[in-house]
């Protein structure tokens, strides 16, 4: 894939199913000319304005394939900003692949993934951390998550870095002057607005700390119920599974020793696995149940354990706690609070009844607040969830760091200029003012076909 | 669901997945209104033209929920007959999922299956059996089932029906004149235009027969491959898969003792069978899978039984093929041609190699044969998939059976007459002029939501 090419390229935008419509997209140079062909009546695609809708059926050679609407897009208001058109057909698979392979044949290249919106972005139609938020939005999981990528969409993150990025370029010009004319250097120190370095320098940590929390709501985390037999763990599978039937997608433990569904709590995808429960066991076969039990606990990013409180805390119970405290953070949980027989919860454990539901709001808190280390951010904070957004703004506080620390013993402003100067260029990198055309294609590699 | 109903509706049109694209459709009287406090601008779908695409932002209240392009169809220009509008957001799950409850609170009411299209026949945008077409595209396995559905869409069967009608409702006509002026019998008996009649009666007849076709080329057929073990079964089974990878979709014998895979063999989607080899067994484990294997044998609709033409038709081969000959259609293929010690094929086999693909041509014509009950139709015949639109022509046919039955022993003109009105009110039923509340909502129920 080339990253200046504009030649015609194809590709289906829905997914490949049996459904009532399909959409395949085509843009570049001379598309709406390919497209005339094709097209079993007198309309000329490329004589249609731009944002238009037009009935037709499409042909391969003489044989008709199906009937359609072909709505017609005009550079420079376009996705990609180059002519092209959505051709909305049946969906049906054998239509798909008949209209895709005439499309083949008629001069456009299947189009590879991502090749729409890298488009968009070489020919300015929107910043890369815009283009890299459409794939995000995309691959949302939660709706607090698809609102996090519509922010950054909307150039919420775009907006912070350029903020900083004219307020440090100030800062060079004024450094500039230093190095232009040396010999004033005494009257011009205040020129150097350490104040205003420090202001861009937080807004950008601000957004490299966000990047955990952008992540975890991209992402999701996996939590693992843990507890010894009887603790009542399934129940509490269920009971945390009942927020959001919408989004849970079971995989049954045909082939494993435990059950897996995913949820939103606080709008973090959360992968809940219920283990096999703990006990000791001399059963060779319940033993290998229990050590798989440990491994689970031990990758999952937060374990939730489970105690029964009518029986208090067993030794089983505190081994297990201590091997998986030393590996993830564990969130005790005290159940079965409902019951008479139930003993108070002691200290640092959550009292929860996994059978009427109290408690659930706090463990649920609890898991989020673990998740995202902290209490979530204000939701109106943009949240960075691209490693290579994050990687740039590392660098770029790097940068004024080394920049401070220079100035502090005195250095000279031409080298001070070598600091901001990576500072600008990581920024730049962040919106895609500079860029690699390597660094596009791997970048827009891990995009959906289409898009 | 009402069938009079114009109330505004929504509905996914593309598969609930992550993809580039989704599609939302909207109709019904008011919708565009409805639109205009989920646009987060001053964009007013309601004073759109219609065929226009626009694009915004979709707000749920205050919050942002997408940016997507909405198109703009206006009543009576439109599928529905309806306003309405397409909303193009991105692919994602939570996007999809947020739209639909915003349109929901926002007066739409969640669309039923095939809905858009009842309302599209209602509103006079298409007959019957050109709405029943759209989802015979969508559900088209193949790209001749495909073509067959477009020409259905295009009125092919309309057509043929309508000109049938045409015909007989002249032949009516002349019969009122016969029972409002008995007088003139004598001299109006040519009025009865037995020729025209039987003509009409011919092509119907021709759109009955053609219904196995249509249905195989539609639903497809499955076919077993059996014989002893070693003859070639799983390499024949490789060979015919070569075919067409593209609509393979392969169900591996994890719990079952047989591989399954779906091709298409002349248009005609063929599940293929690849079943365990035959042969004597005391085995109870052996016996059990052979058992199976004649089971899927006779449930098959075609049976493919090769024999290793090296060795010859031994006499497990013999009982196998009179117990499924008895069930089901056989295709007799002697394999190995191409090894030195292969005896010639006997009389009723097809020769082939499984190896060097030499008989595959013949083997292929043979299975589309049995399959279709003989030579496939001329490709402009359209072929009826609708059982529908089968029992209305069969019910047509036999009115005019009956009415020349009855001609022939010269019963009076309006004894006739309520035989050609039955017929003509087949005829009716099959474009839709006459037709139930109760059977459109049967037939519809059948389609994909958001169709």
């Amino acid at each position: 894939m080339s990253s200046s090419a504009d030649d015609p390229i194809a590709a289906l935008a829905t997914p490949a199913a049996s459904s009532a419509l399909a959409v395949i997209r085509v843009s570049g140079a001379g598309s709406l000319e390919l497209l005339r062909p094709l097209v079993g009546s007198r309309w000329d695609p490329a004589s249609a304005a731009g944002h238009t809708i037009h009935r037709c059926v499409l042909v391969d050679g003489k044989e008709p394939v199906d009937e359609v609407l072909v709505a017609v897009y005009r550079s420079p208001r376009s996705y990609t900003g180059e002519d092209g058109a959505e051709i909305f057909c049946h969906g049906s698979l054998p239509v798909i692949t008949r209209l895709l392979s005439t499309l083949g044949r008629g001069g456009f290249r299947p189009a590879g993934p991502g090749e729409f919106t890298q488009r968009a972005f070489l020919n300015g139609r929107m910043g890369l951390t815009q283009a890299e938020a459409v794939n995000e939005i995309v691959q949302a999981r939660t709706d607090r998550a698809r609102g996090l990528a519509l922010a950054r969409l909307a150039g919420a993150i775009e907006d912070r870095v350029r903020r900083a990025r004219d307020s440090l370029a100030d800062l060079k010009a004024g450094l500039e002057v230093l190095i232009d004319y040396p010999d004033e250097e005494q009257e011009a120190g205040p020129l150097i607005d350490l104040a205003g370095l420090r202001e861009a320098r937080e807004a950008l940590q601000s957004l490299v700390a966000s990047y955990r929390q952008g992540r975890v709501f991209q992402e999701g985390v996996a939590v693992a119920l843990a507890g010894a037999t009887n603790c009542g763990k399934s129940r509490l599978f269920n009971l945390l599974l009942r927020q959001d039937r919408a989004i849970v997608s079971d995989t049954h433990g045909t082939t494993r020793d435990w059950l897996e569904a995913t949820v939103s709590l606080g709008g973090i995808p959360v992968r809940l696995i219920d283990t096999a429960g703990l006990r000791p066991s001399t059963d060779p076969l319940e033993s290998e149940g229990i050590r798989r039990t440990r491994e689970v606990m031990a990758s999952a990013d937060i374990v939730v354990y489970l105690v029964d409180g009518t029986r208090g805390e067993s030794g089983t119970d505190g081994s297990a706690l201590a091997e998986a405290g030393s590996a993830v953070p564990v969130i005790k949980a005290w159940n079965k609070t409902d019951l008479a027989g139930c003993r108070p919860a002691p200290e640092g454990f959550v009292a929860i009844s996994a059978a009427t539901g109290s408690g659930r709001e706090e463990l649920e808190r609890r898991i989020c607040e673990a998740a995202l280390g902290g209490p979530p951010k204000d939701s109106t904070e943009p949240l960075v969830d691209s490693d290579r957004q994050r990687d740039l703004l590392v660098r770029a506080v790097a940068a004024l760091d080394r920049f401070e620390a220079a100035h502090a013993q005195g250095t000279a402003a031409d080298l001070l200029s070598v600091d901001l100067a990576d500072c600008l260029d990581a920024l730049g990198e962040i919106s895609g003012a500079v860029t690699s055309a390597e660094i596009l294609d791997r970048m827009f590699a891990r995009f959906c076909v289409g898009k």
